[in-house]
């Protein structure tokens, strides 16, 4: 028996949750839900229906496991607590900040079903690693580093700037900071050493590119504290290479055990990140659908899942080939 | 409070225990069992009694989780059941091939006891990246690559060799193999393609050379399947520059979604092996303590343990600071 998916939003990290579903075995896509409901064959499968938000609650018997692939700033703030007080659900919400006020909200909500939250990569497998690496090395210190890859907050913030038609920002790790770090030296950063930004513009007809350069540069938050690039460029150029949505980084973690220095290092090199989210997304589905199966209702995050619920082979399996 | 640690077995593994011990603040050692009782003095911590294995029976109330530090061979086939029936306890059995049956028996010891086995790197930390890589991109390959390294098994293996004194095996990573999986190829390899063998020798005086080569280039499953090199060198120098106990190794993971590349990699660098392994073993008493304070006995691996029992922060701090 399958587990059976809806998804919830439908940009491209829907899109690359759809993709992700058709890749395992165990799951069937039932419906995709879309506040742009109505633009049939948009679906891999045009069978899949395409519903709107609202048909969902209509669907609760259907659907074993919901993804919710909306945004953090406005979407999942309500949708997380509405999906889950009728569905499990596994959501990507990455607000870093917000995650500890979102987790009560939706496990208020998430009395009768299982709702995982901040999946993906970053919140996600690097915030595990973040966790392994210390408790596995506790005399150490852990380092993240994003990139290369496409930040969209970053280049939506770029787009804001006056004369701005399109952009792509993107964050670069200082490959001599990752070095000391491998080194097995413990430095200390600052926001400048360890990312560099470099900003890919197109510009409306008749615009002062010196100005626009020097708004970026001096950006409160996003770019005032990093050393910034900005590329002008032409639209045919832009299109031609910056819509790709790659990314990936790596997390350090360097320490001592006596006199010996003892390092360990997780890295990802995606192509694309909302797709490689995606597939973390049905991961976390299948744990989702398991603990619910088990009664273990209630928000959880990814610290509180064993790894076992997230592979599609049972227990028996994972340790005759795996351990 | 602190988690009261027992140590059973003191070879290099132990001694790496206890530091990893010291190195927790959340951990007191209480004793070490050892079939050497009596060195008195041997301990990083005097005070800390060094006792015969037969004590541990009477000290069932003094010590919440017991850290198995013998041998996978003839040790832990023994100790493991043993020590389960009266404490939680963790080991780092490796012997892959027959670990369901290890697991099937400790598991019957520990009623009620939390017993986590096949801890440490590998088995351990490389076999949750397998499971993770596994489940997170259902599109692809996971390779292991071991070294560059001190294998204790190979090194015995030579040693066993008619005129042979001393013997440092090393294994070696072919990096032209890694760099093949990192380009996004999945290729199929042979045991030869993945690791070569490099050995560092010291004859009794009076032996055959020529002949000892032979016999290590051509022992069945240890290395007539590799490329193997072996290196005379005098006592002297074998004392000076293999006495260290490095290791580590490579999980890669190589797969799509769609058509994208999509990569994830985890390594490890260590400079002392046991000590590593032993740092690994301590977060895991955490979590047998943990668990076994929920009622969650029986034998456990680390695909059934959430990561947040691993590390010394409690929930809420892990979820605002590392997620």
């Amino acid at each position: 028996m399958s587990i059976r998916i809806g998804i919830a939003g439908y940009g491209n990290l829907g899109k690359g949750a759809e993709l992700a579903v058709r890749a395992n075995a165990d799951m069937e896509l039932v419906a995709i839900f879309s506040r742009r409901a109505g633009k049939q064959g948009a679906q891999l499968d045009v069978s899949v229906p395409l519903c709107s938000i609202e048909d969902a609650a209509d669907m609760v018997s259907d659907i074993d496991v919901m993804l919710l692939c909306g945004g953090s700033a406005s979407d999942l703030p309500e949708q997380g607590p509405y999906f889950a007080s009728m569905f499990n659900t596994v959501d990507s919400y990455d607000t870093h900040a917000k995650i500890p006020g979102y987790l009560a909200s939706v496990d208020a909500a998430a009395k009768n079903t299982t709702a995982i939250i901040s999946t993906g990569w970053d919140p996600g497998l690097f915030s595990m690693m973040r966790v392994l690496f210390g408790a596995a090395l506790s005399e150490g210190k852990t380092y993240t580093f994003w990139g290369k890859g496409l930040s969209q907050g970053h280049s939506d913030a770029v787009r804001r700037i006056d004369g701005v038609k399109h952009a792509a920002q993107y964050t670069i790790p200082n490959e001599e900071a990752i070095s000391t770090v491998r080194s097995g030296q413990n430095p200390v950063f600052t926001a400048r050493d360890k990312h560099m930004r470099e900003c890919f513009v197109v510009v409306e007809p008749g615009s002062e590119k010196a100005k626009i350069e020097n708004a970026i540069k001096n950006m409160p938050n996003y770019f005032a504290d990093f050393n910034t690039t900005v590329n002008f460029i032409d639209e045919a150029e832009f299109m031609a290479n910056h819509s790709e949505m790659p990314h990936g980084g790596v997390v350090l973690h360097s320490g001592k055990t006596g006199t010996n220095n003892q390092a360990m290092e997780f890295s990802l090199k995606l192509d694309s990140n909302p797709e490689f989210t995606g597939s973390v997304l049905a991961a976390y589905a299948r744990a989702a659908f398991r603990m619910s199966q088990e009664g273990l209702y209630g928000a959880k995050t990814v610290f509180d899942i064993p790894l076992g619920y997230l592979h599609e082979k049972d227990r028996a399996s994972l340790i005759k080939e795996l351990l």
